[in-house]
């Protein structure tokens, strides 16, 4: 069957947050992403690619598992999904798949011994939050837990930017971040926001086994009611003359301390 | 004098890399910018501000010091600033200012004692170049040595990433880094190249007190030949199961821990 106009009008439409919303599916497009797509616990409700792409000898493993896990694939032309793509340059393969919700309470009640979770307070650059879930990707977090002002996870950008850290972790969106940080403190975590200001030196610290790492806006930083919630406000030690650290960069120079500051 | 046709054309030519080659000028716009630029040893030759920017009071300061340092600082309209901006909601103020050559050579032959110098390799994205150089900015890095491949320090998305950082650091560009890498070694420098399978643990390390710290494309990582030229290959522990870390956020994970680890 190929592409009628109406379906190519409904995926086109999950370029908006919007309809993404409404319909509780998201686009990905890309041989990578589909790669990480078909190995995960993502629902794949339609797969679409090119005649090229099916003839393709090296694209072979991944339609034998589109064909497994995908409701459907289907062919379509290049330029249909050219129609679609977010990118310069189309791979002949798309795919819609159910959104997957994480709730943070769960999340928080997760019994490891050693956890470490992310929250993000209004991180509204599309780049820098998927940079910042490719980070968490690295450095092994437990989850991730995005509040409700951030840039939207399934935004095409920020999939692009996790590198497929979207299939690896568990992140909750929309959350409630004053709600999940006192929960966070109920269940033995300790709370840490980082803020330009902050008291304690974030390679100076022990950190507790439980930890969640708060990260700001990136104009304005962590929320004054969310550091009102922080068992330590923890800042990085600056050098030099700019007036701050990217969020992704902050995130990843945190992140590493803490490994190395936790298991001491 | 208002901004005629052709001006605004040769503006406009200016968001293109080949015109900033053979002109030796690039362009700027946005008030914040514009301060850096003001306080900076640039040289402004071109100053175009709206009417409702040169009534603003809160512009004042800004104005009167280009009105000294701007070898010309002319009206324009909105409509005529907006053409030219990359921006979506430009400001009402843009310069020309005339690119800065940095030689590496002068630049690794710094008499100081503790030196931390930050080479790219292929770096291509605008956004990671620019967070980079936002990120050696707040570390206090002595100087940047950007590659042969890498994309233009002047793209106009580079400049805005670096949040000013293109003003407090010396960069030299277009450097061909196999032989600067050579050069910084007879300085005293200790090479270390970033490398997926380095051996060393970066922050297990004791940096030498004059170091060059090696990044590459977001690829394929740090080119064969620059990695022969390293005195220590270093990793960044992986605890997760990204395949890579972003280089931006790889550069200030690093440039923390060397803080760390020289001054022990």
């Amino acid at each position: 069957m190929p592409l009628t106009g109406n379906a190519l009008k409904n995926l086109r439409k999950l370029g908006n947050k919007k309809f993404r919303d409404q319909q509780d599916r998201f686009l990905i497009e890309g041989v990578r992403l589909l790669q990480e797509a078909v190995e995960s616990d993502f629902e794949i409700l339609e797969a679409y690619c090119t005649e090229e792409f099916l003839r393709d000898p090296a694209a072979e493993p991944l339609v034998q598992k589109l064909k497994k896990k995908a409701r459907t694939l289907e062919q379509a032309s290049a330029r249909s999904l050219a129609a679609i793509s977010d990118t310069v340059s189309p791979q002949g393969v798309v795919a819609v798949l159910a959104r997957r919700k994480v709730d943070a309470v769960k999340l928080l009640k997760s019994t490891e011994a050693e956890s470490i979770v992310v929250a993000l307070d209004s991180v509204t650059d599309p780049g820098n939050l998927g940079s910042i879930v490719r980070t968490c990707d690295w450095f092994g977090v437990n989850g991730v837990l995005i509040g409700e002002k951030s840039v939207d996870l399934y935004n095409p950008k920020v999939i692009r930017a996790t590198m497929g850290g979207l299939f690896h972790l568990a992140i909750a969106e929309n959350v409630n971040l004053p709600s999940a940080l006192s929960r966070a403190r109920e269940q033995g975590y300790s709370v840490y926001v980082t803020d330009l200001k902050g008291e304690a030196h974030f390679d100076q610290l022990h950190y507790a086994r439980k930890s969640v790492l708060v990260f700001g806006n990136e104009a304005w930083g962590v929320s004054d009611d969310l550091k009102a919630l922080a068992d330590t406000r923890i800042a990085i030690r600056r050098y030099g003359a700019a007036e701050s650290l990217n969020v992704g960069v902050a995130c990843g120079v945190v992140l590493s301390a803490l490994h190395r500051l936790t298991n001491e």
